[in-house]
């Protein structure tokens, strides 16, 4: 069976003495696919590194204008791809067609990417500054080398390292980009990085502003990360692979932008679980059980104090898991991942209200699983009972009050979210008080009354946080143009003759309305 | 002999079992000054983190006119303290009083107290994002714990780890401040702390805003930069140092600013060597000797290509290089950083053109030191000739022609700052357009025909740069409000309820004036 191509310096070609194969399952029979795709050796990386320094700096001088009309292109030719895209990406993860990967997924993608495009053609995002008195300007730039990006498994579009938003925001701020396919979906990728290569020729970018490697070794993989030749690296997944490639990366001193885990609590305060324990039950499950659980928004974690109706409450959540799983597991490693942090929660002193038991097959599927603990036990193993499990798994505390519910936050690790339900009048008003301030220094976004799998592509979201959520809780990873400022370099021009300065630090401002913070002053004006 | 007081948790009081202490140095006669300061232990580390925690609890919820107004008052009452300030900084550090000290370096240190008052009070840093559609809102807000501030030795005032730009931005950011002071002038540190924390109670700070320790142990100050109550540190230093303490606080998920170490690197296009060989011999002089060659930005690397003026232009730079240092070392280690940097690059092949030994004292002497190396020996080991010597040295390097030049540039590790001089006309343009792609990507601070010593403090600065220059080439340590940003995380509010947002989110702009982003727009109306 011939191995699929790589796309490597400009070119589709077979991959150079791979280290070995893989081959994609389909989740909904848990077998493999007729099709294999190589595992890069180290020479090829080098090769593709050396190539994607040559394109930075040819992309330092391509206009903004060339890099959004990219993206357009890119984003017009998904959209006439839809059907291509929505099978395979189906085939690979049994994600279902309709609504998920057709009407969401895919616009959302197409939607980043035309964000993306906006930005870099406003040029707002790069946040020019100038001072005309001491005549010192500056503004963010690209990185000078090309931002390595590995995409999650278990968004195969919005996600992907060849067309998610991680590729398109580091594509706008003017970087090219080394995807590197999940190996649970590498047929969508390899489409995409098709796509994308077509585009790149007609926009006049240079060749190897996208290139595309399957897989690596994990040896090879953290040498990618700390290569003297990278920009930097952006990494989605799981918490030991994120770990691992961020100690390789910074060691090096090369940035690395990571989500690597987060339970999502949600605090329920009593006046809320007075007032509607089943509309929040309802929604609790609705939003785990959303991608079948496999949404790093998944709440997992609930909080509650014990009063007479968090029993209730518990019953009510528990007939809405005791259905069975709405889909598959991506893939062995997610099945497994939930079974290690059952295993973990209940050596703990975890119970198991429903499920914990994976499912007869075909395909990859496990039981919904809610569990309970006691806020006493929670807090004597409080890293055992945050574990992330990638799946339709949610672990109830049961405080004895609200002062152990607060004492639950402060035990919490980073996480992307936090959400605190409280009554729809006043009556929680003291208690969210006293939480809140706990909360916010766990979380990157904090909800009120609301679940937090729908993740906004709006400027104002924030995907990320403290960690291990993220690595660095000043950056998100969702939210144009806030997003691209990970994969930007600050350039200060002191002294620099008119003539020799970037279009956007001239006197002349270059769109007639970039923002630009000039002698202190937001303005749209020109000098 | 008794030791000085520590500040921790509110309170002025002896160290509780110190590991040692130490004296400082007056470097003008290498003798010690008779006062003693105490190494901490790493309890007395947590019981300030544990005080940092908690200050930074209240902070969060003090209004930012608070923290503006303890900022002015520092800064009024550094005023008021200027000659003890001066004496006592020219005691420890042998820097010259006038104006080094009190002219220029002091006056500098309240002018960034006040800048970071103001970007406090103007709120505008915090880049409030709101999209009203989705009801999505965020900004950046304190890292939730205390920020600590390890200070360098060369700035006894301006880069001071309890009153210089860290600390002030750190403060202005909403974080307490735990600062380190540098051992080599504590006495300096403890004036500054002092006055700060009269004006933290005028001001109606939490008590353990800010906290001062004087040294730890190297294995404690691993420990303390990785705590888990931690919010980030900011180093300023050397860089065996700095990477030890980057290892230790990133493995721990922990913030970390560096900036570590910097040649500075001076290019010389052939078109100004033969217009103004000797004023930039001049400035370059003048340069590389303020402050006895002791700044972060001080040119030590210059590199022209060989030819008819080249030797002319370094037997210029070598009778300036010829007269005597214009002052003292900070301390016992810089002169050891000389000989070892000087012996390294000696064994890489540069010779010894002026200077190259210590000198005879009273005090802390090395005799200014000007040395020579071909491109092609510098190409054969970058990483040797491109040694940071804190003090009155330079190396030239002669490349063989402009296109040595650029692989020189090439071969540059990442610089706070890179210079190129130019023909005053357009005679060195196309060899400019060929060198700056390269270089502008090695440093964080590009300059035309000027020296890179003067590091204003503008909101278009950037002291910062790709490693190791610094840790993280999007973040720059001088300039306000950019600098605040190093201390901040995104806080994101979705779906919360319009009296539980801060402020700046609110719909109404709580100053008038503060710059939001709402729905796409920089605007300061309200909603």
């Amino acid at each position: 069976m011939d191995l699929q191509p790589i796309l490597v310096n400009g070119t589709w070609r077979q991959a150079k003495s791979p280290v070995g194969s893989f081959s994609p399952i389909d989740p909904s029979t848990a077998k493999s696919l007729e099709v294999s795709y190589p595992i890069s050796s180290i020479a090829e990386v080098e090769e593709a590194l050396e190539a994607g320094q040559a394109a930075a700096n040819a992309l330092f001088k391509t206009p903004p204008e060339a890099i959004a009309a990219f993206l357009e292109y890119f984003a017009d030719s998904i959209e006439s791809h839809v059907d291509d895209l929505v099978e395979i990406a189906h085939l690979e993860t049994a994600l279902p067609k309709e609504p998920r990967l057709k009407s969401t997924e895919l616009p959302r993608t197409t939607n980043q990417l035309r964000q993306a495009a906006r930005a870099a053609r406003d040029r707002s995002w790069c946040r020019a500054t100038i001072d005309t008195k001491a005549n010192i300007r500056s503004k963010y730039g690209p990185l000078g080398g090309p931002v390595v990006v590995f995409g999650p498994n278990n968004f195969p579009f919005a996600f992907n390292s060849a067309a998610g938003g991680d590729f398109a925001t580091a594509i706008a701020a003017g970087n090219p980009v080394i995807a590197k396919a999940n190996p649970g979906h590498p047929g969508t990728t390899k489409i995409f990085a098709e796509l994308a290569f077509e585009c790149i020729t007609r926009a006049g970018l240079p060749e190897a502003a996208v290139q595309l490697i399957y897989h690596l070794r994990p040896e090879d993989g953290l040498k990618l990360v700390g290569h003297p030749l990278v920009g930097a690296t952006s990494f989605t997944g799981s918490r030991p692979a994120g770990l691992r490639l961020k100690e390789a990366a910074e060691k090096a001193g090369k940035l690395i932008y990571l989500e690597m885990s987060s339970v999502n609590p949600i605090f329920i305060l009593s006046g809320a679980l007075k007032e509607r324990a089943d509309s929040i039950a309802s929604d609790l499950f609705t939003s785990c059980a959303l991608g079948t659980g496999q949404f790093c928004t998944k709440p997992g974690l609930v909080v509650l104090a014990r009063d007479e109706h968090s029993e209730e409450f518990l019953q009510t959540v528990r007939k809405l898991f005791e259905q069975p799983p709405s889909g598959f597991l991506l893939g062995q490693s997610v099945l497994d991942g939930i079974e290690s942090a059952l295993k973990t929660m209940k050596n703990a002193g975890a119970q198991i209200v429903t499920g914990g038991e994976k499912l007869e097959g075909p395909g990859l599927r496990f039981a919904n699983t809610l569990l309970r603990v006691s806020g006493d036990i929670f807090l004597q193993n409080p890293a055992a009972l945050q574990q992330e499990a990638f799946g339709t798994v949610t672990i109830v505390v049961f405080a004895k009050d609200f002062d152990q519910m607060t004492k639950v936050a402060a035990a919490l690790e980073g996480n992307l979210t936090g959400s605190i339900y409280s009554h729809s009048a006043d009556r929680d008003e003291n208690l969210y008080g006293q939480l809140e301030p706990i909360l916010r220094r766990k979380v990157g976004r904090l909800l009120n009354d609301k679940m937090p799998t729908g993740v906004a592509v709006s400027p104002a979201m924030v995907h990320g946080g403290p960690f291990p959520a993220s690595g660095h809780p000043g950056f998100t990873a969702v939210g144009i143009p806030a997003s691209l400022l990970r994969f930007a370099a600050l350039h200060c021009f002191d002294n620099v003759r008119p003539n020799r300065l970037p279009a956007e630090l001239q006197d002349k401002n270059p769109t007639g309305h970039m923002c630009r913070l000039i002698d202190g002053e937001w303005t749209q004006r020109d000098i």
